[in-house]
């Protein structure tokens, strides 16, 4: 599978007291890929597209399978690849390995969104090029 | 509709720049109802459960559909209800309001789960109890 | 002590799995106590101040002790006081008790600040006198 | 200066609608180079210090200066030595800088912990070599 990969590890506030990840932050994880994405596949870092531009990407919809738990001191990797690509809207799918396991998926659907009206905008073809460049499996 | 219901603010810390909710704080959110429902409708606070009794439901499947964004400042209700509840794990949905506007919904399936061994246990009775107070409508 | 007191509650995902909070999470609290003084005691919520009026309060200097910990379930109060109040800026005391015990105290010096040049600006006349309702012992 | 550094880059869920960064972001990014240092520096990564040994190191003392805003996006490094060595706790200094910009500083006194007990241990001495590797300047 060809997809843009994040690696990182459980930090000590990312996991209850009984050691495992408390699930709110695998999205906070998976905005850090999706930043990351930003920087090193479009022509600008995620933060000139939301504060100069003022486009952003919003989630308007999540499905999300938590299979196998995380723990803290795990290292882990994020593989984000893009199953749909719509006109204004696309599916960023997040798949976390720790080691070979697989932990868990999300799809995650966003909108191109004008962040000063809060309207839909046409995906900009040089983001829907570089998404094009990891289709899910 | 008969909901377990909390109100809460959108605090500074939750809103990006452009001032609208980063939406991995709705699960936090989602989260701090989960733990008042069960302070308020079980036998024992939820770090009585977790901590004491090494007793924990921990999210295997989630769902959510963000439909209208909300903004720093604004007051918002969380409305609890439960649509399944099965022998070890239930749905919890969360509505969230602000005023009459209905901004999100989630439906978070969690696994009662023995939090030394991380394997799953039948729902307590008392649990189960609680729950049905609250079916979907 | 006159002071202005929030009442709250450990939460899950704000302790490490020694049970114990981790201490970054204080200084979201303490700003969760700062806002709550806004709405409660001066003419507008905090987002109003900052979102419409462009006027915020950032800190420049922290201190704080942490003498006793705080565990996940404790239910906990911050007083808060304000031991000087200069021209354009001003200290917040955070004094965190659980029960009798006193388990912190930090103060927080803030400047009022133009958030659009990001310059001090003075004190407004309501927020002095909001603040002088609560001197230190 | 001869520190132990780590490099960051703010973002988006870090900072507030004014976007600056929300101040206890920093204590997470210090309590994030304080893990890293643990696994560069000492014989085991810090969860498993914390996980398996049982030991800690709680912070019981702050002081910071925060000097100049840090904004969504920039990239910044946090830069990290030990002005004071004691028999069971440490100072620990964090200097966060912006290019050549120096953005803020903390000091955070610690004392190494029985997490079981929540009693003071004796400093490890593959610790204070560690530590003493990076005096303060």
């Amino acid at each position: 599978m060809d997809a843009f990969v994040k690696e990182l590890r459980v930090r000590f506030n990312e996991v209850d007291h009984a050691g495992i990840v408390f699930y709110p932050r695998f999205f906070d994880w998976f905005h850090m890929a999706f930043e990351d994405f930003f920087e090193a596949h479009t022509e600008a870092p995620y933060h000139v597209w939301t504060s100069e531009r003022r486009v952003g990407w919003p989630a308007v919809h999540i499905e999300t399978d938590l299979r196998s738990p995380v723990r803290y001191g795990d290292a882990f990797r994020v593989a984000m690849t893009f199953p749909k690509v719509g006109r204004t809207s696309f599916v960023a799918r997040y798949d976390v390995f720790v080691g070979e396991r697989h932990c868990a998926r999300a799809e995650i659907t966003v909108v191109t969104t004008n962040l000063d009206t809060l309207t839909p905008l046409e995906l900009p073809a040089t983001v829907r090029a570089a998404l094009e460049r990891f289709p899910a499996s």
